[in-house]
């Protein structure tokens, strides 16, 4: 099955082209990012004697010609209209963007007009423990941001014992290759390093879209509260939910029992770290209870289950394959 | 005024040294740790050309005769016998262990029997903040643990307006010097570099005092679920209160008003950082409100505010010095 | 083939577990470590729903019912006498430790009394690009240390351009998991983050190693003065080659032609960086030269090409597989 | 003594800050950047509540109405018109930048050409432990680089007894703050974190400064081979020095003498490091002999010793004080 990289400039892209190299049933027919004219080599280094492919200027009729798939690397706006090109064209797209993960009115309410309405509502969100069904059956699959999926597999579990009247609090701490390969103040070591901050306090776009998916799954209108925080680490995420629960539980059991089936989700007896799922697409999970506090963490490698392993699954999903053929479970550790 | 430090070879007794050099009303004229016959600059080589004096084996009648004050810079358990021995020679003491922080039963709940009944009573909970004129009358501060002081200073302000049914949640992120100097698994660089995750969730010893304090200046009893990290950075702290409020407030005209006259309380109009305090003896508090969510993020040096320059602070308001004599307000950035 | 993994508690033991749990020729037959009684789960949480094995106290007879090749993750003496025993037994070893990789008067000059002199003197230096033909047919490999790995690959190629009897100089930066996974004042975080500092030297003992296999190798007697230095990163290793050069020489042309046919080696137009090896068994090498002055800068993964996926290629070329059978490529990066 | 600081948004300009507020000699009575309009909190929010001053867009006259010496904190060709207007108006200037370092045909061949002849000439190299006299005479002080301050400071003593026709080879280890604070590819958090990489080997422009130095000083030409590295550390710098030596020497003896009377450079015992010199305007070295074969190490603070630190000192020499006035000791360990 060929499958083509778009926008393999990024930290995504990247992770991307690392797992499609090893993957037994894909096989890259095509990468692009926004310039082209280089060997993937020179874009990463890290590529030398393992992958010699160029890299083009990104072209959906190309694409279409030589690709089954195409996942979609870029920044939102430039990926729904480059989505719309490809989906026109007959090629199947698993997007990274934001662009069709949320319900249109969502999605131009904290974003801005969308460009590619007759899509977005066949959509799939590709959280693969919840749609499974759905995406195998999609041709355009919205992957999760890293937040929610770290935040929706932990808190979804919980929501029949949560008091929804009360705030549900959600409190991540991000690696900074969240924030992208671009350098930027954000970026810079001297500001990451021995530094810990948390920004956009209950603003960041991720706040609606777990939000909804809670609405969509559950059928319960909650107040997600968001905060999210940068921690002086490359990759990873861990996320701690606080909510107010209505009676009493066993939560290991509720935790058990609901990811019983689910070939990439831990159940942890201690808290959760980020150094046990960082390479992997494992999103580990722990909980605990005083009286009517509960307290959820999870951790997942936010490049790979928050970004590119986790679509990588959804085109295995698409295609019929295994969900984890050519899906990384060894962690980096040390 | 001479002082004595002891507990000289722990991160905290060498900030208090680092202090109290360059303090220009206290003179070291006593250092301490378990074992003597060391010299201060074979202890921390960083002292070379700085300080030249010995380091004995602690001995109480010989501080008595040497200094003022004492700075216990020990583990609870040795420090309430120490103190109870220097007490009793008259000497003021500036405990940094837990020993005299809380109320009896709360101590012996969650540590262990109370050798020292009789000072328990009379020691002051040295957060100058709100104890500042029992400080400046009293013989033995217990100086506030790390994660008390940046949780309270965050916390009490907003008491009144809490819905104070409702589980308050408090996660905190701690550099790893606060576990100390000695090494063990957790203080592994293999194991912080490059990780991140919670431990002891809603068990941790500084949950109960907080607990404790808000109920002592406040009057009210509060459901507080503490959930400490540990994040990949030497020094400094972050603290997110979460909690549920009663009505509409303005939260950054609550946090002005109360610490209006507070030198070391700074409010922030952004989220704060731990780089701008590390160094220093400021606490930074920034707050924020979500309808009837709100969250309070403080920023501490652990090491500092958390521990040895809040014992500097209580000292100097002790012998009637001013509050700030001595004290750093220059941070380390970058 | 079936292997056993002696040592699994370290980090180059649970590399040595990663490694083999995916490769395409090897079974993981037998773990131990110096305690057993314990899942594999447990010894490295990572692995869970990853590899489900019990680890058994070491046993020599036990392996060589279930095992062909064996590979000892231990320290420097203990390593002895269990290779011995394995290989009277018939088991193949490849050892990590340092007790094969000398001449017997290097070795107990700089180590101790060798228990295992009949067998030091068959045991093959497992560096494949300078012994593979050796390593084929051998029965004890001594698999190289970390240094002398990147060091050797650095510096073989150039011997005959270098005046000799002016000294050889290495700084080495390694990073932290080198020093290993006990907790030491040397590994606390508090010591290691924001620092850097050399150690040992001129006395580090893999200054006689490099030193030997040159004179092996080369039939030079070089001057190799071997200075380490500790960098505040978990995994992976720089190596600075400085030499005195005899002529006017292409220094890229030499690297080029040398390691042309090596899978392993990547020579690169611009000074190397840790990150584009951590991960892999590469060792990426950059030459500059100045008049007479010779600068060499090697990269490899201590963990891996500098001990456990190198013993994974020795195996390999042992067992008559393909040297790059199952060895990782693909970098971390970011 | 009015003092203005040019050149405010960077890591030197605010280390000057904060080194001035509490300077007991000199008082800052004008800031200035290259945009003004912005108070010093906003700037440095570090310094809300320590220092209220208004950031000026620099002018030379304004300065010379209000400062009697000026620290140029500027780039490179920027610094050489401002400190000529600066001159002419009869301010006094400490120059942080390479402009007037080097002879006016060194300057030329590695940088551009020079714009202000006149005052190079007259400019005296602020390296106090080699320049003290011609300091407390200057009106134009060329503050060291980093690099060549802590190489220097290594590798002066030994000239004599070094082979000067064998390559001297300098492998240095820099935080990124060396990089400045603008966001680059170079201190991108996931490029630094977890990395080490040498850059510009043999070509840096301080390779030329450390040349010329011994030169002038020592009356010999020798053959510097400098390479620096990148290390994932935000402050601090190690330099270790390796060259030849013609005869056995006594290296700790040399070094104890050559400083006996330097109030700022400590001779170690053992490999010197960057935690305990971080914060200070000390210069820690330690030498290693193994026969004809010698290293150097010395570490300092790259921000202050290796130039905000180092300004102020040639400033209270310039100025008749104690080199030690206002001087940090005392290291930010931990």
């Amino acid at each position: 099955m060929n499958v083509a990289i778009i926008g393999a400039s990024g930290y995504t892209g990247l992770e991307l082209i690392k797992l499609l190299i090893t993957h037994p049933k894909f096989n890259i027919s095509y990468i692009a990012n926004s310039t082209g004219d280089i060997n993937v080599q020179e874009l990463h280094p890290c590529l030398k004697d393992v992958l010699n492919i160029e890299v083009s200027k990104a072209n959906a009729k190309d694409i279409s010609k030589v690709a089954d798939i195409a996942f979609l690397a870029l920044p939102h706006k430039t990926s729904m209209s480059f989505a719309k090109e490809l989906l026109d064209l007959d090629v199947k797209v698993v997007d990274l963007s934001a662009d069709y993960r949320l319900e249109l009115d969502t999605y131009e309410k904290h974003y801005c007009e969308h460009e590619d309405k007759d899509h977005i509502k066949d959509s799939v969100y590709g959280l693969p423990e919840y749609y499974k069904n759905d995406i195998k059956d999609a041709k355009l699959i919205a992957n999760p941001g890293c937040y929610p999926t770290a935040s929706l597999l932990a808190l979804l579990p919980f929501i029949e014992y949560i008091d929804t009247k009360a705030p549900i609090f959600i409190d991540a701490k991000s690696g900074v290759s969240g924030a992208g390969k671009n350098p930027s103040e954000t970026t810079h070591f001297g500001q990451i390093n021995e530094n810990c901050h948390s920004y956009n306090p209950f603003k960041h776009r991720h706040m609606p879209e777990i939000q909804e998916k809670v609405r969509l799954l559950k059928n319960e209108e909650v107040s997600i509260n968001f905060v999210p925080h940068l921690i002086p680490v490359t990759r990873g995420m861990l996320v701690s939910v606080y909510a107010t629960l209505k009676n009493d539980i066993n939560v290991s059991e509720i935790l058990e029992s609901t990811y019983k089936d689910s070939e990439f989700v831990r159940i942890r007896e201690k808290p959760v770290d980020i150094k046990s799922t960082a390479g992997t697409n494992f999103c580990d999970i722990f909980a605990a209870r005083n009286t009517n506090a509960l307290f959820i963490t999870s951790s997942i490698d936010n490049l790979l289950r928050g970004a590119s392993s986790q679509a990588v699954v959804n085109a295995n999903l698409l295609c019929g394959f295994d969900e984890g053929e050519g899906i990384p479970k060894i962690a980096y550790v040390p």
